[in-house]
């Protein structure tokens, strides 16, 4: 049988709360229904029913934000497209948005072919790609006009990573224009990664070797500046800018003001800035603290960056969160990095926690329950071409659906909920005043009550638009 | 028949657009469904069919901010409740706030009633009312928790106006704490009026007596003050707080700033404030002026404040566009102001164009469509406590439904579209890209391809809830 | 012999120090000299010499605002002209600016000359005067030009003690005006005195009778407001704006904003703002804390005022420190308020240590040593129209001058220091890294070595000119 | 003889005016004195005496920021350190501080000995050395700390001209740290060159090669921007910093914001943006526009950015105001750049008409006279290490003294006042509204009513100690 009756439960949106039935006929929405109204007969009949009562009914999450089998710092994320995505669809995420990733000398093309390759028959849920350009270049540029057609359309540059990733002011300035031509979104990893790298060097010289200086080799200032950088470049090419997981308060204050003036500039933060610290995670005794060893750096709990971050998700000037999922096992790959911060591979790993650590919010007082739809799922899917094929529950979408269960409970750990494929988890101990009941994946229930129903290659390429979301 | 079924057109939220279908049974929308789905068999069935092909299909405009017969400055505003709610129908506006009003030595509860009685029976189109506490008092403050459960959840207090209805900053905190306690929301007027009457004294005494200094001796310096004082009352009662009719750019700053901080500050603007202006209409010739005294004042157009204020409905600061629909005609009511232009009675009609000159904001590429059903649809119906029963396209939603012709044409003025009880328009001469084609109210179509089909009381009131939009 | 020679000092002014002498011929400084020059012969001659070798030798300080004698909350400051002047002249204190009180019904020019009649033949210490108006009317705005003709030149309202000394908005508006046209400077005690009074009045309902509660029931955000509040009222009628005693950091920001856009506006502070706070002085226990209620009141330390205004005191934003002299006795006096915080009379007295107090700030790292002389001297000194008359070692200034010896060291307490008129000491117990040795006034030293030389009747009335420190 | 006697004049000092007479003796002011008083004997006995009855005496201006035969674009600024000294003097301004230019491969050491031999011998005015470095190395960095104890105590770096004198975020990192350690001041060149640089082969592309594109293709984003950037990497080092002629309002922004929260940031405008403009003369027809290519480039009128920075002057934001003199005659020089704006010599003349520029900006009402002399002689002085030796009317400062009559008349142009070595004058007709009468360095009268009485080689050396103007 393929359709689905979704019965007796409140469907969240990003505007409002209501008690909806939603039917769902092969991998569509394709009607949303006032409860008890036999206007149009049964529409429980010939569907599975899913009873909801006391559940939030809410779009699957969309998670703007992951490297799956990323090469990076000599090793490759732990997760496969296979792995990551099993592990996303057991949070409640449907789709997710990973980086094919051109390196210098290679051809955007060809290197978005290798990521189709990789994931291609993989993945539980559906996904999409950006493109990261490493070598803004005549072809690489043109480059971008090719990809946009092909449903990849949007753009990533590094402000850090020098002779990795890292594109200079003048490339970020061509780059910018191709974009704002194109219509595309240009994304930002924004720290100064110049400055940085002498930070670095320094505190190595020192003997400041250990996990913990790898945050404090990258103050709040050098992702400040870089933000404000990365706007004033958009806003001399009238380019729209997405600055990729914003951890510092003053960052996101750049952001807020450019919005402010009007100009489209969005920012992404991760429940890792909102939850863990400086202090606690990074300066862990030991090498312990390289679990949580990611960039930008997680900040100084003492700052107060994270009551600020939770304010800007809740004033609008976060637009999005999303995890910057980048898994390394301790064992063999952050070890990498013993004796050396700078040798320890940057990533933490999340896609399966975002949901509930957003809910948490929620259940906190942080934010509000539309919020929590707006930015895991929404908005995101908006600000990347999939509206409304994803991001809400309306007639027409991908039944990608989330039963939601706020008296729910969910304990984060190795052992637990943890389907990641790492050795650790980053939210070890974690309790959630929630949990993920059901999750549909265009129109399949993929998980249900705790078990997994979903397969390796059940997930399709999403060709997506460009972004709906500008200011 | 009972049954509207509204095919094809594109039915525009706050966050999205999408082909959709939407039945109506009665006076509920029942169900949205995917275009062409069979699933529950033909929608169409037993059931009237607007072919909205090439339209778009939004919510019925929610005005809150009207005043139908007002007693003002010796006269009463020109539109009743049946003139004014019929001209709003024809502008595809389908739901009103108005102000119950206490002056002075008045019980609360008496003058809601009295009010009642004015719209009971009398309106085209439903309606809530807001209370007007002019007399801030024990009595007063008892009386907002009873309006409260009688479905009346906002309150508005004057910064203007000494000795007509305004209240001095002790009563307005001590109304704020009633507000903050019962959940209400609380609206200012925002003017310092203490000042302001200093210079009308002083203007009049210089001889500067047309309605042109009506403008000038209210400058903006005495809104944006107001404002700040009012944002700086709500944070010590921890209140929230709607601004209403900002018209000076500085003061939607102050907005933004105590909305950037994460507090629950809301601003509305109006039409007359982003098209007309202190130079141009304000200093027509003669007294011809006076048609557009109305407080807060048309703002110098060389001072840039339309282009700030269409930036602020963009970037989200200014939540709704109301009317402040305060109609009176020219002759014998603002020419008691002759020769004084401070007995000219304030107030400017235009509950009926509202939607067309938002509209006009889309097609000028000043906001998204979205943006316009937002500002003027359903954010209002959060803001007030409406939501989703106003507001919304969606099932269980009362089924105010415009559906508007983005390819028609509407021109303004006296013996062309005008059909508020006022001897002259405030926007004579504008020309709308865009055209109102059916509106329909709980299920009955009210106008359609330029014929009104209403009646005077189908609207009912609507008891509303408290405010949904908090930050 | 009439003439002082000063020899060896540094002499430290607001923009620098050097190695200079200072020959003082009768009540004036006829020269400023080369050390070691023989150009003009031996400068020593015929002179008393002063050497202050490895000292400062400073213009005499400038309180600009003290209150002896105030009658207040049915008492009278407990210093007179007589016993403040001389006390101020221990601390290094040479000219102080009180403030002469008009009440409603009373004529500015017959209270000016009450005051007047107070401190003739009284002082030991130069003295001018503010006058307050209470009671803004066409006859005390037509005094306020009288005034003016005899050196005052600066008036203060208050926006606080509705009843006592409150002025509405517009009153304000008209003084402001009035001050505009004249060229006079208008001081504001800048809270919102109305609502004050609701907090109050709830506070004593509650029983939160304590002194601690008079400061809660004055919240920063009152301060703030009304301090943004006069800022545009100013700036609509252009005057230039002195707002008194600010204490919350919020009100300096405003203060710091509206200085940015080239308004003049200035803010003055005082010491106990800088070291004192609710929580340790207001909040000591019983009814101990009597002694520091003062409005503006102590802020909360853990708020960061302090650093704030230390802050905004190095950036130029607060243009001057003064004391807000105004010193009653614990017993029968702060009495008055057992039981009753609002009874308790709202002053603390300062007038002999503020010298000490800002030059510890020199000692801590806070403020550079010539914005100590700034702040202390030559600002306020220019701002109230005294300048280079005082202010300044500069030939032809009144020989007003302090030989301040940084190696020093001052114990502030009552059985120590302190020789105000008051049972107690606010600052019982500071320690000062620094001593005033000597002091000079219009010739005269009057204090030495720790003897006083002085006499009541030696300081005259200094008739001012208009305020030259416009931005 | 060797004493000269000022009698009669206003001396005019950074925070007031009074009536004094200066007695110089030799090199050096040494005494300051009442009029008329007789304490020390005669004054003008045995000295030349100069009557400046109606005049005011100010202390001889500092130019902060001269490029004196710069080896610059393929050729060499056209004044020597003889002719732009002479013509400094005719202006009033008896100090110098020039650049010395490290460029890669070069010793810091060796080219401050090189441009030490360029001047030695040559100057009509006294002259000290800023040192660029355009390579930061180890080696240069050591370099640094050797030309601090040789009075070098400001170094300056290029965030413009890649590949010529540019520094990266690494570098300039590091030389701010050695300055911070050093305290020494770093001075900036704040304009994006690498985006920069992307913008003039674009220009150039599109065929845009007139002079005026030389403006557009350096827009206020890349000044505001790299301004911010400087100021972070300024925060994270601790260092203060000197922002070098800031055109851009924005960029002056970037700076009030950084000084607001106390950080010691400073900065310099010049004349050029205060009185010329993108349109009027980049924009002039022909290759005219040439003679005010310059970076940061003129901006436009019609942005405001003229109004904003005398505002910025007033409200101390900038703290002195240098010309950047870098002269280059039309012929044969900026004719280099013909058909190709970016060959073109970048640099204006100025050295002579700074004093009478800013003084028409008192006559202007833009400024006031204190503030005129604070920002071309007191503060300047005071950043650079050289108060009270230069910069103020003092004893025991250098005896350099201009007599400047505020009745007089200054045309500036070729012909006329010009003593440049320029063939065309950028200031050419404009009137002044005052006059250099007389003008002393160190004790020698150099002008006098409209003679040349100096010579080369009268000029020494100044050996600079660290700056005294931190916030």
């Amino acid at each position: 049988m393929t359709r689905i009756f979704i019965q007796g439960g409140t469907v969240v949106s990003a505007t409002g709360s209501q008690l909806l039935d939603v039917l769902v006929d092969d991998e569509t929405i394709v009607a949303v229904l006032q409860p008890g109204s036999t206007a149009l007969g049964d529409p429980a009949a010939a569907a599975t029913v899913i009873d909801a009562t006391g559940k939030y009914v809410i779009p699957g999450g969309v998670d703007a934000h992951t490297h799956m089998q990323l090469p990076f710092g000599g090793t490759e994320a732990s997760d496969t497209f296979e792995t990551g995505t099993r592990a996303a669809a057991w949070g409640g995420t449907t789709t997710i948005v990973d980086f094919a990733v051109q390196k210098p000398g290679e051809r955007v093309q060809d290197t978005l072919a290798l990521w189709h390759g990789k994931a291609a028959g993989q993945c539980a849920i559906d996904y999409g790609f950006h493109q990261i350009i490493g070598d803004v270049n005549a072809e690489s540029l043109a480059g971008m006009a090719e990809l946009v057609s092909e449903g990849v359309t949007s753009f990533k540059l590094f402000m850090a990573y020098p002779g990795v990733f890292y594109s200079d002011d003048g490339q970020i300035l061509r780059a910018m224009q191709q974009a704002g031509d194109l219509g595309a979104l240009l994304m930002m990893h924004a720290e100064n990664g110049i400055a940085i790298d002498v930070l670095v060097e320094q505190a190595l010289q020192r003997g400041d070797t250990a996990p913990y200086f790898h945050g404090t080799s990258r103050p709040w200032e050098l992702e400040e500046e870089a933000t404000h950088r990365a706007i004033m470049l958009a806003q001399v090419t009238g380019a729209p800018l997405y600055v990729v997981h914003v951890s510092a308060k003053q960052a996101l204050e750049q952001i807020a003001t450019a919005r402010g003036r009007g100009q489209n500039v969005f920012g992404e933060t991760c429940p890792q800035y909102l939850y863990l610290s400086l202090e606690e995670q990074l300066g862990a005794p030991g090498f312990e603290g390289a679990k949580w060893v990611c960039s930008t750096p997680l900040r100084a709990r003492e700052q107060g960056h994270q009551d600020e971050l939770w304010r800007y998700i809740r004033t609008g000037d976060v637009t999005s969160v999303a995890t910057d999922h980048c898994p390394f096992c301790l064992k063999d790959q952050k070890e990498l990095g013993l004796g050396d911060f700078s040798k320890i591979p940057n990533g933490i790993g999340g896609v399966e926690h975002r949901m509930d650590l957003m809910f948490q919010g929620v259940k906190d007082g942080r934010i509000s329950l539309e919020r929590w739809v707006d930015v895991c799922c929404t908005t995101p899917a908006r600000m990347f071409g999939m509206y409304p094929r994803k991001g809400v529950i309306s007639p027409g979408a991908d039944a990608d659906i989330v039963v939601y269960d706020p008296n729910g409970h969910t304990s984060i750990g190795v052992g637990k909920t943890h389907h990641m494929n790492m050795d650790y988890s980053a939210y070890e101990g974690f309790e959630i005043d929630g949990r993920v009941d059901t999750v549909i994946s265009r129109g399949r229930v993929i998980v249900d009550n705790g078990a997994y129903l979903g397969r390796a290659g059940h997930g399709r390429f999403v060709k997506r638009a460009l972004s709906q979301n500008l200011i």
